[in-house]
């Protein structure tokens, strides 16, 4: 591992918080948050939006998204656990998304980690979502900003995950190679260090876990290939007024 | 990133755990819990095994420890915010440990991150602690237990720390090698690649971030470059009715 090279006179920080419990401890004086939730709720955002969906609301609950059922014009989706909940049509699939007619249709979201992480970061000066699949669009748009930018994984069930740290880590070299901005904290670092080790065959990194298992269980390998391919949407979704809406606003 | 290569017919599990307040996540089903700090808590408590101390009792509060400056057979010891708190004679280094006669002495010590994981995970089966120093005699003896280990980072105020996961993913390289440990946290791979990555030169791994530029104004590089030299003492401290003693006990 060699130090990581970064200008000494940057102007603004970019950091990698692991877990949205450790939020509070990152949140002073970062401008912009990224939400991160790479499989699936952030990749799903995005291909949602690409796809020509109006706006998502992102909810806390299932009883909140179940409102919405049946009301014309919206689509209620739910996940727990990597599965669609009982009584909804879509879950965080990126997939499922693509297959439907989102155009000027408003998604009601709610998934196990993705929309807590908005939820909690909500009051940010600018909120976007990231995922592999809007990588240079959001990297080409972070490095133009001059605020100090707070890279936020969504994890999974309060621990640590892998591939939303890599993608932080995607993020963090882009940034930190411009000289505009530098890091202070550890774990923007070792996202680095994860990025560097992964970036041949980002697909590799899901042989290992268990919850990664699962998915394959669930027959969600399609949706995860598809989540770790970078660059398929040039949408970055915002937060605006409770709504995520794609940029320009 | 090659897949972590992992025997699929493990018999125990050994993770890292990244942080203090992520431990209830990791807890269950784990029985052995090794406390990490690097820089420099479990380092100077090593080497104060090392060098002849009967025992060290680690405690929360500085007024805990406080009680003990100047009574006869024991050594008070508190740091914070990397500096010997007034009024105490030595505070977490290793090397200023090593300087004192320690002979047949219990130290009692209470540092900024070490100490307080240690109290965390009190009630674990067997407690131990490692450092670089002990790496290899702790790596043997661990490959020898017949229980689940959990790696317990202390981290660096609440937040993730480097030190700690690059040294408990040299553990679990080790470990997993043997077959008979197996992993299934993403933390856990994580501070295996880590490991990978700064294994060449551990030095090199404290030359950006702010928390090691503090330590070296403090004039403390001697303090760190011996805290990140594996293999130099066999003392394995494990703890017993609150007290640390040196295996075997």
């Amino acid at each position: 591992m060699k130090a990581i090279s970064q200008n000494a006179d940057y102007s603004f920080r970019v950091e990698t918080c692991f877990l949205p419990g450790q939020f509070p401890l990152y949140r002073p004086d970062m401008g912009i948050v990224v939400i991160i939730d790479i499989l699936r709720a952030t990749s799903a955002m995005v291909a949602a939006f690409e796809h020509g969906v109006k706006e998502i609301i992102p909810v806390s609950t299932i009883e909140e998204a179940q409102q919405y059922i049946g009301r014309d014009g919206y689509i209620a989706a739910a996940e727990r656990n990597g599965e669609v909940v009982d009584g909804f049509a879509v879950g965080n699939s990126p997939l499922a998304f693509k297959a439907m007619d989102l155009h000027d249709k408003t998604i009601v979201m709610t998934t196990t980690n993705g929309t807590r992480a908005i939820n909690l970061a909500r009051d940010a000066r600018k909120l976007v979502i990231g995922s592999f699949l809007n990588l240079t669009a959001l990297t080409d748009w972070l490095l133009q900003q001059n605020d100090n930018i707070l890279l936020l994984c969504s994890g999974w069930k309060d621990k640590f995950s892998l591939e939303d740290s890599v993608f932080a880590g995607a993020v963090m070299d882009r940034l930190l190679e411009s000289g505009k901005f530098g890091v202070e904290e550890d774990s923007s670092i070792a996202s680095k260090y994860l990025y560097l080790a992964a970036r041949d065959n980002v697909m590799s990194i899901l042989k290992a876990a268990p919850r990664r298992k699962r998915l394959k269980e669930l027959n969600l390998l399609d949706d995860v290939k598809y989540c770790l391919t970078p660059d398929q949407a040039r949408a970055i979704p915002m937060l605006r007024d409770g709504k995520l809406v794609k940029m320009p606003v």
